[in-house]
């Protein structure tokens, strides 16, 4: 509802004095919201449990709301400070909020849920909005 | 000629929709290395730290080997999965696991570090590898 009145703040803001309609899904996106997943499997060393995982991850690729996805392991690099126990890494792209909630109940995601939740142990999730640049 | 185009699809298939612009590089990396990093302050209520950490990140920005950056701030999802204590997002792609070396003794870097680390508490690093969609 917040994002709902900012966007449409935006809008009319972008058309002021102009006259313009300017459709809310042509605009160009000035923000980015950032959707980060770790996912920590129930048998970490299980190669087929984490295929089977990125099988799955690669169909949800698949939303039509995403608009960068990326599929990562924990790289090599050991600092302290660095957290590397989970098993794979699902990064997204959203336009913004909106389009992430749509991403949350559309039913490729329903289903990636259903069929792949038994592998992971949790999940820690951190989403980030910010100026796109 | 051959490479160039393809060069040109991968540099467009990344930026897809998202108006970025992404630097040509000499070769065609197969690979995407995600540095993500969560910046927790000393004084998690000060706006005035907060604003003084992005300007420094925006000054690291700079640094020639990053590929795409990204900074953010939690957004405002709110489901028990999600870690929204941190400050600030930094988010980093690179080419490969020695662009991010580059990055991290870069003087650029190593300035950063020592005029801005004062601000924070921890940092929470993770980093990914993994094929470039």
């Amino acid at each position: 509802m917040k994002e709902q009145s900012r966007r449409k703040f935006v809008k009319s803001s972008i058309g002021a004095g102009l006259g313009l309609s300017l459709p809310a899904t042509n605009s160009a996106p000035k923000e980015l919201f950032v959707h980060h997943v770790y996912f920590y499997l129930k048998n970490p060393d299980s190669a087929a449990d984490k295929a089977k995982l990125i099988e799955g991850l690669n169909k949800l690729a698949k939303v039509p709301t995403i608009k960068l996805v990326h599929i990562g392991e924990p790289a090599p690099t050991t600092r302290s400070v660095i957290e590397r126990s989970y098993a794979v890494s699902w990064l997204c792209f959203f336009n913004n909020l909106m389009d992430e909630e749509i991403y949350q109940t559309h039913p490729i995601h329903l289903k990636f849920v259903e069929e792949y939740s038994a592998l992971w142990e949790k999940v820690v999730v951190y989403d980030s909005v910010g100026p796109k640049r």
